[in-house]
């Protein structure tokens, strides 16, 4: 089959490897009928990731059927539809157990596998370990790109910015990056009535995407002076109830810092790459609550039940599409999503 | 009357002043029955505290009885024993009325008014503004060294201590710092059933003190080297499941990064003069909460009960006692606490 | 001034009395501008409320200006608009301090004073004792009407249906009652974004209005053979998440003991007159939780600016207009409210 | 092997039955080496549960060692000391998943099959259906009796006691019925350090052993007349703020409403055979919420720990011993407990 390898630091191909089978009674194999690229991937290109192998194929989204299953594998037939949870879920180990398959101990104590220590979904073929915990069923009627973002970056935004940041009626809520995960932030933000959802970016074309399919209401460009002040001002209590921080980087989790309210909440969702100077001298004071952590993706089911329900449109996220065998140039629209327009990429077998 | 009156930075002086008048309907007198010192006495002293004027009577902790009372006030009458609140609270504000009179709209959004902005405990009578809502009724049988440390120390270590860390029966709890609010977070972390209490300090005696009277049940020495790896063998998941700080410095803050566990809680209670970096590169993906702020001491009424009940003892952290005239020993005793083996002074009329 | 007395069971007239006055420094004398009628109106005059004296002023909802503040009132001014709460809150009480005023201690244990234990706001002018925690100020640009329903059905079917029941993201909700508190059940329900709501009564209007304007997408008249077969089969796990019950006669609530689905919640929000049979032999083992109460109104200033900032519209449950001077009239209107397609009726200065 | 083999109502037998095997990959078997009785099994010989057939092995509480595994098991292995849980609990179905195996869609919507629809624990071997998710690990050192308890009414008493009831530090408990179950919700109410646990019974020893062994600190001999006004009198708000049912008949579960304070929380414990009479004409008013419920059994890990740092001791629960072929006298002792002065009886192999 072809997959997308990955090579070293800056390499990459789209090539021939060797179908993936049932290594283990839990597995499941799945083909892949659409993909999405995630900056992840492209931090794992960049070399940032060293714990991903050459060789490795990359991806850890995806929408399939199954094909085939292990032996220990009752939920899933072949020939069922199914969403790929990015994070990989035994459901037995003491993690799993309370809702954090993020930490799974199965998975090595880190539930994201797929594109990382394992084999991923950017292929013709995937194999998914422990199958029955870590793949979702597909309710009929449902398009792959209705739910293809449920495989990350939906649960993302809603588990890391929504759920950590207590997100409750009402509230102010400020989501700086308006990049993918920032508006899936913004657009489950609305599953929870906040007064406002206020969207701060550099891309004047991103924040009006905010406004447009994302339920954002206000927007700020941070680019201008005085932004942190302007966005206080568009805040009833003179500071944010709740700031999601979806960028990854000092300056902007610094940001959130200033922009937060007493007794309000920091939801990071951002993936660092460098340590961040907190003023605890000024905040010890303030009774806030920070958040971090990685996705567990345990409200997939509920999320794919809303937008079955028509409650929850998350197409929009979708700006591109492509073939399979044209995943290098999905990677490089994708890599240069800014100069293009784009959120997401959406690759179809 | 007598009272200890700050008059800058490093000088104070115990001397006399005119007794405070009703100045407001919900204004209430105490006459000052029993008084100790806070560390953040000590902060102003050396000038950390510039929104402390000069003329200043400091303190904000004590049992007393009142002696008058403003028109506005129905429950408390002359006579009745109360402790005070540290916190003056309003209870009308948006602040208040959601359990954060910390940030008290009426006091001006900082609760801490006492020895702060308006004239405080350690005096012979004592203002109380906001009376009704920010003193409480001591149950007939208790003593005032048994309650006295319900006006700040024990709600502090409680709410941002264990309530903020969200203990929860069969965690590992690690405390930093085993000064008074440490063991204040040790003697109430007990009462959500952790399965350890690990009590860290620099200095043995307290370490001692905190598993003789305060819950703690291990200990280690913060000056030993390899002591981070010490506690994290104590726990049982390889870090601890909750982190208290209780010291104030970027060190202590620092160990708590390391020392927290995946999902796990770090909940600041140290008074912070320095920002501290945070390696939010290692801990986004750790799904932690951190927490901080200004104790609301919205939990003293419960603590009264349970100190009455026999349930909850804090009266060991009462380690020399003083008359009012001797404020200015007293001083010097608490101010050289651990060359006196001295956690709290008691100091009384 | 005139005002709705009580003259007992099937008594009342609308009738010159004396203006109130300021009787407690607390105390706020408002000039009701709007106001409205409630079903527990039509209750005390049928005689089933007997605490309910002779000579009683009637109603507990209103809008309104300040005319006049007692000498503990800092927070309000004469010519301040509020919203009145229905439940009187001293902000002081150990049930008022958690948030739980409907058992205020100063009201004497239930915090439903107006139109009860004290005089009302069916009148020209109305005394709010404990003003200052018991007004609500209303935005600038909102009219009367708009804010109205805050003074108590909107939070009670907020508290008492939607957070007493916990409805979240992607739940099955049934609201059993499609009368005015039912339908504020259902408007403040999508606030947390249930998957479906489920419309029951009697009455084709209301449910047609329940979907028109309160956010209901399925309905299930049950004066219908097999309707409760019929309401499980429009939820995806065989039964209901919540089931809201605002009706308050025994068949209602015994409708939800069949509805609701293993782990579901029953939030009780009628008003009972007869016991109800309770099926524990068989729900013991389902898991689920029922709640019941008096509505505490806390969230109305929350519910406020929701309305302010266009996430919330409650208008539609004015159906029919009047001046104060029809008060009969009014009350002919909404004692008759199915024959009259009512839902509430708005009475205006 | 032998087993304890149900042959309907009234009868039953200690008999040889086939030894049971791997059926399905996720299978574990157990040699029983400490096994007890319970409540339930009394009824099912009464012929209460009419799903449980003729030539059903009765008993799903045990402490064992595993001796075959099924190909899918990876976490046990031969050898391994276990505790069984009393729910069969598959960790993939949606009810698994929240933390509700109580109704386990894998085990037909009912997690309790053992001993029940499957074979059960009270023979020399049992097949644990799901094993890897329905077995606990024993720490070593901890014996047989320490910990059999886990397996079903220490999680009882603390899931449908303790977290459904909300206890808190503080708070003023009752528990109704001070037989095995009643006892474990009062030892596991301590963890949560309330006020006073307050046991009622009509057995003047089982309230001496409550006070000797499970925590309470204060009695009420049921029989009295007058005994729901001395319980009122205990606690400080005129009511509990928590009753535990743990009896299973209206007049004990009618009590519980009497004895509730408003917005307290009634948490029913008892196995019901008959509905109940809901005073909701006197409750709808109170804020009270109750629950109801099977087990789920997602403590035991947490409270085995509890059990390893001695900071929970339950065996004073085991009263009487046996060996397995004295199954028949153990069912004699345990049948008639009051007489016997018997709370649990142990018996092994």
């Amino acid at each position: 089959m072809k997959a997308l390898v990955y090579h070293g630091p800056g390499e990459k191909a789209w090539e021939e490897v060797p179908e993936p089978t049932i290594e283990d009674p839990n597995d499941v194999i799945v083909k892949i009928d659409t993909t999405t690229i995630c900056g992840s991937d492209l931090h794992i290109l960049k070399g940032d990731v060293p714990t991903v192998e050459k060789g490795r194929i990359l991806g850890h989204e995806g929408v399939g059927t199954v094909v085939a299953v292990g032996s220990g594998v009752a939920k899933f037939k072949v020939g069922h539809r199914v969403v790929i949870n990015c994070i990989t879920t035994c459901g037995t180990c003491a993690y799993c157990r309370v809702g954090h398959p993020s930490h799974c101990e199965s998975a090595g104590g880190v539930g994201w596998l797929l594109g990382h220590l394992v084999d991923g979904t950017q292929a013709e073929y995937v194999r998914i370990p422990f199958g029955e915990t870590s793949l979702h069923s597909i309710p009929q009627g449902l398009t792959d790109e209705e739910v293809i973002f449920v495989s990350d970056i939906i649960p993302t935004g809603y588990e890391m910015g929504v759920l950590n940041g207590q997100v409750k009626p009402g509230d102010d809520v400020v989501v700086i990056g308006a990049g993918p995960v920032g508006l899936a932030a913004m657009v489950t933000a609305q599953l929870k009535s906040p007064r406002r959802i206020i969207a701060v970016d550099l891309d004047d074309f991103r924040l009006a995407q905010a406004v447009k399919n994302f339920g954002a209401n206000r927007t700020v460009n941070s680019g201008q002076p005085g932004w942190i002040d302007q966005v206080k001002a568009l805040c009833r209590h003179g500071g944010a109830d709740v700031v999601m921080e979806a960028v990854g980087i000092p300056p902007t989790l610094e940001a959130a810092f200033e922009l937060v309210r007493p007794t309000g909440r920091i939801a990071n969702i951002g993936v660092h790459g460098a340590p961040v100077t907190m003023p605890i001298d000024r905040l010890w004071i303030e009774n806030i609550t920070m958040t971090m952590g990685l996705v567990d993706a345990v409200t997939a089911p509920m999320l794919i039940e809303l937008i079955e329900a028509g409650r929850l449109n998350v197409r929009p996220l979708a700006t591109h599409r492509f073939k399979l065998d044209d995943m290098m140039a999905a990677y490089d629209v994708f890599g240069h999503a800014a100069k293009n327009d784009a959120l997401k990429v959406v690759i179809q077998a």
